[in-house]
């Protein structure tokens, strides 16, 4: 198993030492890393209560509902492409 | 502050209960979750030894990566339309 095309990246997320192994760079890979950081800050802001389980799970959920919308727009946009072109 | 355009939806996410506030529809929010409930049970099997809270950030981190892969995927397909109307 060659493990050649991957990368070995050390990130820090909400206080913890993550070691992330992917094709990406480690520059792309600290980049993810930092805004998930920065959003489990600002969910932390707005409800101190939450434990880091919860707080990381409703960071995913807050990240996933983002993906969704922007895949709508996406598939909207490709969409009118095609009406133009018929 | 009025709470009328809000919805409390409770979901299940990987064995703990979550109550969440926003404008979303009820089945959209069950949706959401439900995938972030699968990715992280996908991650799980990849690497039975995280315990929940390095799920759960892997699990965003991992979110926030396909968020921007198709945010650039976006920008290069408006990108390609706006060059086809000059």
């Amino acid at each position: 198993m060659s493990q050649t095309d991957k990368t070995r990246t050390t990130v820090d997320i909400y206080g913890r030492s993550y070691t992330i192994v992917g094709t990406e760079r480690a520059h792309h890979v600290r980049m993810v890393s930092s805004l998930v950081d920065q959003k489990m800050r600002e969910i932390h802001d707005a409800n101190k209560s939450l434990d880091t389980t919860k707080l990381a799970v409703l960071t995913a959920v807050n990240t996933m509902n983002d993906y969704l919308k922007l895949k709508d727009e996406y598939a909207e946009l490709l969409g009118s492409i095609k009406q133009k072109e018929d």
